[in-house]
């Protein structure tokens, strides 16, 4: 692993760092805060899925998360969102390969091999950040935005034992009823309607995976609030499956990191209730 | 006057415009953060003069000065660095030309008719923004970072009556001592070292100018510290003119946004006491 960056920031360090990964056969670059409160011992993590098109850096630079970080003693890792390079698949759309690896494994040529999003947030890199950091791995939580809201809903929902809590800025949290979902799921997973189904928060379930609670934060000037984002297949799952969600709609606010950061520190205070003691 | 954006931010809304710029002789661009209190009637407003590569879009995006100016009912006003355009006079260097404009009137060939950056946060945007925004401009202070941070404290001193505070992060105190200074007050001013001392925070209090505080936040390993933002000439022109400088030294801070988001809160709290009532 090689350390790319190091700033000091509210007290801590934001560092960036690459590394060899065997899940995504590339080199993957990560970013990672860790609070003043390393300090004092291991402190505990936060993970951030981003969205589509971006990289660890766009959270990074305008998620402004550091300083409710530092106050809580959270450290925050904020991986890519996909492989990356010359020899790894690509699509000239937005919302297809590169920058959009949708948390999945892909078993669908030519995205199969490297495209193993899920297994490298899940597995290869909380190893990784068990071994090189000062974290305490029992208290765990995660977020995310949008495709990253996904991640974090259906990474949670099909590991509850791992995760304290888990929340989302403006989630895609029915992928496979809308159509960055639908093209992306096909194009990794292929038809197999169960396999889709691992991968999309509403439908986990409505097949019985549960958390005990959910934070969400929408915009309601949001763009992609009606064709991509539309919460009611996910607010109905949850009422039925008695999750407690909290779904904050809120007045005027849109998809960018204007809204993201401007509730993060909610997000935050809430995860680090709930990673005490 | 063009509005290019707007997107809502912890409950006001985060501006940019372009308008026709008779100073600069081309079009301009900057930001502008209106706090959710525009809503109750005209609010105080907050100068950034960001630095040397930087647009309005760099502090917009990374440094978090939305959460306290909204705490606060501050306007925040974010100007670009200079002229722009292929029709622009430029250098193939960083710190000379297009992003360095280092605000002064040029008189020198072949910057002068463009490069009046001076004119330009003083006077031109001044009466664009109380125009066309709910400004109290009898309530305004100014702040910026290193080559921003010189044009807040020149801008200030040599406006004592218009600027009810100034501070800065990193700031060249004392450009015609320093490599960046010499270069660009030379080549936009030319050799005559009065009229360079006009734009030299250091020189300006030397030769009788006067604001009653200054406030500084200095990172101790800014790489560029010992050879471009030394601040001794700057902190004994202050002793001895009766100035109370605050210069706080912040242990393991480079140069970068995660410094100035780090204390960016700090700086707006304290120009926020400085302008109320």
């Amino acid at each position: 692993m090689e350390q790319l960056s190091a700033n000091r920031a509210f007290g801590g360090i934001q560092t960036v760092h690459r590394h060899k990964s065997a899940a995504c056969g590339c080199p993957m670059t990560f970013a990672v805060y860790l609070p003043p409160q390393v300090a004092d011992g291991p402190c505990p993590v936060l993970w951030y899925l981003s969205g589509l098109t971006c990289t660890h850096a766009n959270v990074m630079e305008k998620g402004e998360y550091r300083r409710a970080a530092a106050e809580h003693g959270i450290i925050v890792v904020c991986p890519d969102t996909s492989p990356r390079g010359a020899a790894i698949p690509d699509d000239a759309a937005y919302d297809l390969g590169q920058g959009a690896g949708f948390y999945v494994d892909a078993t669908q040529a030519p995205w199969a091999g490297h495209f193993n999003m899920y297994s490298y947030v899940v597995d290869e890199l909380p190893a990784l950040i068990c071994r090189h950091f000062p974290a305490d791995m029992d208290r765990q939580a995660i977020f995310g935005h949008s495709m990253g809201g996904h991640g974090a809903l259906t990474v949670a929902l099909r590991n509850p034992d791992r995760f304290r809590s888990v929340s989302a800025f403006a989630p895609i949290t029915n992928p496979i009823a809308v159509p960055w979902g639908r093209k992306a799921l096909t194009a990794y997973l292929g038809p197999d309607e169960a396999a889709q189904r691992r991968h999309d928060a509403t439908a986990l379930i409505e097949d019985g995976a549960r958390v005990r609670e959910i934070l969400v934060d929408q915009g309601d000037a949001d763009p992609f609030l009606t064709e991509q984002l539309d919460p009611t297949a996910f607010v109905r799952a949850c009422q039925n499956g008695g999750i407690a969600l909290t779904l904050n709609l809120r007045p005027g606010y849109d998809h960018s990191y204007y809204f993201i950061s401007t509730f993060m520190a909610d997000h935050i205070a809430w995860h680090a209730e709930r990673l005490r003691g």
